[in-house]
């Protein structure tokens, strides 16, 4: 097959990765979940599950494990991938909706990109119209920047995966959908993320760099689709990167003195794990000398921005509840535990 | 503080990296494993377990989340990291032993690196002198090359952590040392291994690429400290580098036909997770039309060269036992299900 190969990327028809991806993800995953492709949609196997509350994300794609390796069992029941950094359409959305509705109504989680606010607006109309109950709530945790490239207010990132796996786990457990809802929200209420690039992501399309961004610079607030941050300047220690991360999201959560915290430190798909965890020891030693208490954490690359060099920073302030159903049982391809 | 910024990395003094980095695995993860950083080991929290077999293995840092990674509950005991891409010293390895063993005998898992391979050696000499029962394993699974930078026969590779998973689990569920060391053995038989590179990975101690390879080339045959392969090319299509992995592994390992498989898609570092459920349809599709059956498989980067772009495939042939063991729970930082 003649592939005109752009960058250092494994690809057929870049015009195919996606469906060819998430045909991968259903091949690997079958006891967990379906890709239907007409729809362009991932379902939960187990979807719809009478009377439960179920959960629907969607976005563009290139963010992966986000959104299609978090269905499964006790996160999302569907999820709606775009084209690469391309907001999926409301057809999927509605055809997700429909899909995984046991009568008990649906939660739309939506992170903040203007695309993705309106063809999920536009879904949730269409869902009621065929008399779906449907929540939609808008995720945006991200303090670097206000009103950025593709989004009006803050950039949804980090939190997301919090919110599905946190919220997942009420609806699981027999939540109504005003208690899912609530807790999609409260989650976003308080969670703050910020994020740094080393590098830029290459869109396999065009198969060039979004930005230029030499070696040796940081780029202070990226976004995940290679959006302006707050600066750029030469990069520092790790120790440095991680002042700046920690000053951002503490200055604007503001978490009562001895909160306790997830911190959840993220890879944006070309930074491997040994990075992760010298970072991760840096926001750990720096909260606790904040006066917090970092009692729960994660760590890897689940929201990425396809190869982008780069981590990013969440930090949720946790109550007993949110606690006990960040730990419930989890089994989605990309997360699992006590399944 | 002043550190000279070296690539596109999260550092600090890069001669630190290993450490902090480990550091940062333990404070992650207290109630799995400690990091002791006198004797520069990963002991499990659990260890010593009385009448357990116990499990460890070691080598070069810059594979994470190998091997510390893989410590915890139901695989390894102990992990022995060295310098990025430098074997790990006897004394390591010979406090590892004793800090887990438990009586019954201690596994020491080697990929086949001639550093590693000595400095196990020496260290099961001195654990047996010390009345400890020892015995070593070598893994040489990967089929790319026969002798090569660091290595007399073949690398070991993608194998070593399904070895540490399933014979973890053997030695969990209560078996004794032969049986365990047997396990050990019998995954590395029944697994082959190639890797590809599409770019070279930069040690943080030079800041500069191991060996150039240009973009739109393909190092096919890789190891994972970039040792040469069996040759390098235009860089085609996904599916054509599948082509070249799948028939390498398969010429080699001649599983019976309709065999059931593992199959590992795993990351090297740099290439993110769209990318490697790409590579997985094409694996798929491409053992069951060799009359083969994936039944279980691993899609990741778990065995990692820093941020090198690529992708290896290990191919272990199942049995009942085998697939038993690979089911049965385990709970490591970077490998968890069932518990």
């Amino acid at each position: 097959m003649a592939v005109e190969t752009k960058a250092r990327k494994f690809l057929n028809n870049p015009a195919d990765l996606v469906a060819e991806s998430l045909a991968g993800l259903a091949a690997a995953h079958p006891d967990l979940l379906r890709y239907d492709a007409a729809a362009k949609i991932v379902v939960s196997k187990g979807a719809p599950k009478q009377g439960k509350v179920a959960l629907i994300s969607g976005g563009g794609s290139g963010h992966e494990p986000l959104h299609g390796g978090f269905v499964g069992i006790g996160m999302l029941d569907a999820a709606c991938p775009g084209e690469v950094f391309t907001s999926p359409v409301p057809d999927q959305m509605l055809a997700a909706t429909k899909a995984v509705d046991g009568g008990a109504g649906v939660v739309h989680i939506v992170k903040n990109y203007t695309g993705d606010v309106l063809n999920f607006k536009m879904a949730a109309e269409d869902a009621a119209d065929d008399g779906i109950k449907v929540t939609s709530i808008v995720i945006d945790d991200d303090v670097a920047v206000q009103d950025s490239l593709y989004t009006a207010g803050r950039r949804g990132v980090g939190a997301t995966v919090l919110a599905e796996k946190i919220a997942g786990a009420a609806a699981a457990g027999g939540a109504d959908l005003a208690t899912v809802s609530d807790t999609v929200k409260r989650v976003n209420e308080r969670a703050r993320s910020f994020g740094v690039a080393l590098s830029s992501c290459i869109p396999p399309a065009s198969g060039k760099p979004i930005f230029d961004l030499p070696e040796g610079q940081v780029e202070l607030g990226i976004g995940i689709h290679g959006e302006p941050g707050r600066r750029r300047e030469s990069l520092g220690s790790a120790s440095d990167v991680v002042d700046v991360m920690v000053e951002a999201v503490l200055s604007d959560l503001k978490p009562a003195k001895g909160a306790r915290l997830l911190a959840f430190v993220n890879g944006m798909g070309g930074t491997p794990l040994i990075e992760l965890y010298l970072l991760y020891h840096e926001v750990d030693r720096k909260l606790r000398a904040a006066g917090l208490e970092p009692v729960r954490n994660l760590i890897g690359s689940y929201i990425t921005s396809l190869e982008m060099a780069g981590a990013s920073l969440t930090v949720l302030e946790l109550d007993d509840e949110l606690i006990r159903l960040w730990d419930a049982p989890v089994h989605t391809p990309a997360l699992r535990w006590g399944i």
